[in-house]
């Protein structure tokens, strides 16, 4: 079911995107465009189809269709704010009304076939914009924006016109925004603030206002994409779009539900290769969000833990409130390429820096001692009694004076320091004026970053609002844990885009040599025997016990003897689940007697049972490692996904497991194992041997091979247990369970 | 050694408290005073000693030492300031110096001893306080406050100087704020704020800045103790008598370390027995925070799981952020008893609504599904197409013209909701105004709890600064999660002290007559043999496994078919750890024959490895249970405490267990349960039955009753395995440590 609906959704958006570029081929710095060569193996595309938007954001000209001036009517505010926008940005307006023949003074046209030129955007202020598409692709528009709400947001009948509407505009060459969209694309951007740019995606209009607010506070916005209900442009076509813009310097989300996950994860990993930090706030922790999301704007609220897992593949940093997305962002923007992890706290106050430090450090970041030279140095403006290894207190009275900014400096000049933050808990003029503007003068001379806390409630203080504020050098913060979650972000997206290779560069376009072999291992609908699914995970080169299938007494004890005491015997079939409660295992047999029984005993129980067998399994007994457990599962917005988990009670009880969406690299299936609670295991516990961690990762990669070659066809694959033995030793699974589609 | 130094530190804080009572006994207000009697088994204290701190707040007449109108001296600055308050609050302030005559026109004294009357407060000046406690202890002066620095922050020999200042006072019936310590006390309070107050404690007076400033948020405060380096009062003594004052709504705490373990819990308790919230943040998550704080007002760091579970035994509850502790207090103070656990989320936007309502659920929040009359109601205002189940989505334009008060009332009139939260993305002020004002009036209407989400990180606007700051009936938050943290505190205190009952009430007063059996059983230094390890839980009615030691193969024999087949035989002597990795262990023997070839075996082992022992154990094998670890361990600051943890690999790696303080009940030994990660074994797994958790619970509390007993005599103990079994049978102590002091 899931699968199916995720097939659907693959194809279809496949199709819309590759059609689109067939229409408009993006320009090269567009980077390589889709091209229908570009799929891999499972028929996804490799690369995200860039739009190219530049004349969306800033059209030289608009119509405006439906545009009124009459008392009253809500389309005359529209409107007027559209002409003013116009005019702001230089671009001509041509209002379009069936009857009237002037809007605010300007000549209005009564159809699009009468646009005097080729318009780059028409705003749809009509109630229903699906009539218009084929004039306006007639009309050569490039893009549309619809405002009208009653599509997908309010249930099955919203979601078919919505479908149309989709349907209506693909292949015409006019990209659409919305429906259920607004004018945010065009609201007044401050353009006297310097430094890097926060490009804005929102689905719900309402939800950017605090973000687009931050321009009240000094941070650069330079776009915003209000996406509504993305019934073609969507949130990864404006990531791909403003990760190749320069003045964008980070990526602010704020989604609800993400229309496909591999349009998602192509735009991501655009945005990596090119190191823009994308920050998203995604709607859907639990079911409740994700019922109301999807009743607001209609999309699919995939699995949570999938979409986390997703963004970390790609290093999208994922937030969970406004605040923290307007401040993870700005300093996102602003950082230059850190220079070292080193992270020194530097306060007023010795209970400050502690404080600050003691969060900074559970939070994961590094607070090195600064070296006793530098320290030494520091007590030539610090007096001897107080602490400067880091945090560094200055116990305030150096803060006052030409001290100040020479400690600032020394600090800034260590190379183990790469961040500097300052937190100030109460304003005290005469001290932490002169402070703020030290940081801010300090920050314009150093390519490190420079943080503040400024920790009053109050806000309205000079030194806060016209200091700190007015510098796009210094990341200003309100709360510790705000600039902890940035600077964590900050340091930990360097380091992942430092060391970043796309996945996608090496996904396979063409099936290996065990897909032939496979296709005739699978039973549409079926489940397979757990002889055919360990065939199957033979036929991908992952390791399974010696075993034999048998069909008697006689033929078990030879194949016992070859295989090797002592054996395993199991029932197998296509149709058995819960082997072992039903008392269809015998492990640990040593002797042909043994075995003999052993074959008599299961297939009695199987015929009271009435399960047919294909037989019974003579298997090698594997003993002594670690149980793990690795899957294939359906995500409905990401497809085929990867679950590796640690096997027995910890899956039972802790559900202890990772998962990833293909395809990923060695390093994630790594990351994968380093995400388990339990992986202490895996060095070995009671002073046992550490297991075969890479003979662990080459059968999630195994396993991943499987899952882009036969995802479709698989509904679900378990190996459980997997056996994995000390290292050099490698792993083996015992058991495995495989639903074909 | 841990252990010793916490004997050290009950016993002195008790000595000092019992003193200091003796000295100026409390009046009844303050409760039922400490008297000797009024100790348990362990020799600490069953009750706060709640000293009066009313004449140390609001004092009638200051002796100011060492005060000063010289220019340029740091003296004059606080002379000057302490004149000012003191003329504020009415005082009658007397300067006292050696050479002056005069200090800004006031009649200067030249000592202690010539003060005209018996002062309330001295406020101490001087460089080293030490000499003059002796004639304010002779003038008979209440309180005292030490400015001086120097001391315990500053290393050991600031410590013996503190530990002089503290004998000092000791018993004088001067009582001494500090050292270390400022003017926070004596601050300019407004008095023109309504509603009831938040009291706040902090060590470092800096660290408490932001939270006075909450007055000009229109936040009430009532009192500022700064204690600095506790050498005599300490912040126990202040939530103590803060819990009494009818004007404190709550109490927040900014604690570094804290002086005593006990003290705190006592005063914890009196807070939590008159349901007066306390809101700490406490320094030292991390190593490198205790570290600084320690440096910095030299206090003791406790094990900071064990600071986390008591205060969560006391209902006291922990913050990490200065923000936090400020929006939390202030609801805490401010908020009435809640009348339901349901909570509503309202909106002008479907999509904020979603996004609070998602992070809300997420944080165990309850927002019920509102009744289909409610919802019917509701939409006699709200278009229909909106979702008004909870989240309540309003669409925007009902708020701006009379429905918008129709709304909330018909939303907190409805019994399941006990708390109306209102998130306002981004200020619009057709709109935001007139919700902001209608939030505003409907609270003033109603005892349910309303609280607005002012999210524009601007900040200035007068809906939130005059409309919402200016109302002490609605609690305004800047961000999501404090607010959510701040509601979720509010309803888990509320639940917490409706069923709060203090433990010290029925904390054992006198040994039970299992601690004479123990006395006889305990090595002092030496770690017990298993035998002697379980006779010991024996003696406390801990059930352990049928169990004989023997000294020959032939008594071996006859134990074994006493006990009854199958046993399992050990090495049983003093010193024998690791008993299963030597080989010390035989499992499963089922003949006579297995029996004496086990015991030759393990005797021979012995030998080998040159361990003594005092026989053989033949013991009953018990099977088919969940393996639990429950021991006791000693903390630093609060002496003994009693651990439960799952067994086996679970605590291995995942070190999932759970700690108490005693004295705890049955309740607290439950939650330390439902706190483990793997608490679902306990319900049974894989189809198995559930486990006895009632008896695991008797053989925690058992355990405890052994902490408060041989506490001081017992290094460490522990039961591992402790094997519960199915519903019913019990539990069995199958192997125990206990190593005596």
């Amino acid at each position: 079911m899931l699968g199916s609906t995720h097939g659907t959704l693959t194809t279809d958006s496949r199709r819309a995107r590759v059609i689109a570029c067939g229409e408009q081929p993006s320009p090269v710095v567009h980077g390589r465009p889709a091209d229908v060569d570009d799929l891999d193996v499972s028929g996804r595309p490799l690369y995200a189809a860039v739009p190219d938007l530049d004349r969306f954001f800033r059209p030289e000209s608009v119509a405006v269709i439906g545009a009124s001036d009459a008392e009253g009517r809500p389309n005359t505010g529209i409107t007027r704010q559209l002409i003013a926008w116009a005019e702001r940005v230089g671009a001509r307006l041509h209002p379009v009304h069936p009857t009237r023949r002037a809007v605010f003074g300007l000549p209005c046209l009564p159809s699009v076939a009468d646009l005097p030129e080729q318009v780059d955007l028409a705003v749809l202020l009509v109630g229903d914009p699906l009539p218009v598409i084929a004039e306006l692709a007639e009309a050569k528009v490039r893009f549309a924006v619809a405002f009208a709400s009653g599509f997908a947001e309010t249930g099955a009948e919203g979601a078919a016109a919505q479908a149309h509407l989709a349907d209506a505009v693909r292949g015409t060459g006019v990209r659409l925004l919305g429906p259920n969209t607004n004018l945010n694309a065009f609201e007044n951007f401050r353009d006297d603030l310097d430094g890097p740019a926060v490009a804005l995606i929102t689905q719900s209009g309402h939800q950017g206002r605090p973000v687009f607010a931050m321009q009240q506070l000094g941070v650069r916005l330079s776009h915003w994409a209000p996406t509504g209900n993305e019934a073609d442009l969507e949130t990864a076509d404006f990531i791909s779009y403003f990760s190749e813009r320069p003045e964008v310097g980070a990526i602010a989300c704020y989604v609800e539900g993400l229309k496909d996950g591999r349009s998602f994860l192509l735009a991501a990993d655009r945005a990596a290769r090119r190191k823009v930090p994308v920050v998203a706030v995604k709607v859907g922790r639990t079911e409740t969000g994700a019922r109301t999301a999807a009743s607001h704007t209609g999309k699919l609220t995939g699995a949570d833990a999938v979409v986390d897992a997703a963004m970390r593949q790609y290093g999208v940093i994922r937030v969970d409130g406004l605040d923290e997305l307007q401040d993870t962002a700005a300093l996102l923007a602003r950082a230059r390429a850190p220079l070292a992890d080193g992270v020194v706290v530097y306060s007023i106050s010795g209970g400050t820096g502690a404080h600050f430090a003691d969060l900074a450090t559970e939070a994961g970041l590094d607070l090195p001692v600064l070296s006793d030279a530098k320290q030494a140095e520091l007590h030539t403006w610090i007096p001897d009694y107080l602490n400067v290894a880091n945090p560094v207190d200055n116990g305030g009275h150096p803060v006052g004076d030409w001290r100040g900014r020479k400690i600032i400096d020394a600090i800034l000049a260590d190379p183990a320091v790469g961040v500097l933050i300052c937190p100030i808990t109460g304003p005290f003029p005469p001290m932490s004026d002169k402070l703020a503007q030290d940081l801010v003068d300090a920050a314009e001379q150093t390519d490190k970053l420079v943080c503040v806390v400024w920790g009053s409630p109050v806000g309205t203080e000079a030194a806060y609002r016209e200091t700190l504020l007015g510098s796009s050098r210094v990341a200003t913060f309100r709360t510790f844990a705000n600039c902890i979650t940035a600077v964590r972000a900050h340091l930990d997206h360097a380091r992942f885009t430092a060391a970043y290779r796309s996945p996608f560069d090496e996904a396979p376009r063409t099936p290996s040599p065990s897909f032939r072999k496979a296709q005739a291992l699978m039973r549409p609908g079926q489940q397979l025997s757990e002889h055919g699914a360990k065939q199957l995970l033979r036929a991908y080169g992952i390791r399974v016990p010696r075993e034999q299938l048998v069909t008697s007494a006689a033929a078990a004890v030879r194949a016992a003897s070859q295989v090797g005491y002592p054996v395993v015997m199991k029932a197998s079939g296509a149709q058995i689940a819960h082997k072992t409660e039903l008392g269809l295992v015998k492990i640990g047999l040593t002797s042909a007697s043994q075995v003999r029984d052993a074959y008599r005993e299961l297939t009695d129980i199987a015929r009271y049972e009435g399960i047919s067998l294909d037989g019974v399994l003579v298997c090698q007994m594997v003993e002594r490692g670690v149980e793990m457990v690795v899957g294939v599962t359906h995500d409905q917005l990401f497809g085929p996904t990867v679950t590796v988990g640690l096997g027995g009670v910890l899956v039972e009880v802790l559900r202890d497991a990772a998962v990833r969406v293909p395809p990923f690299g060695d390093d994630q299936a790594r990351a994968m194992l380093s995400e388990l609670r339990g992986r202490a295991l895996l060095d070995g516990v009671r002073g046992g041997p550490p297991v075969d961690v890479d003979a662990l990762v080459e059968v999630v990669i195994r396993v991943q091979r499987m899952a882009l070659e036969l995802g479709d066809q698989i509904a679900e694959l378990d190996i459980n247990p997997l056996m994995v033995l000390p290292r050099g030793q490698g792993a083996v699974a015992l058991d495995a369970l495989v639903l074909c589609r």
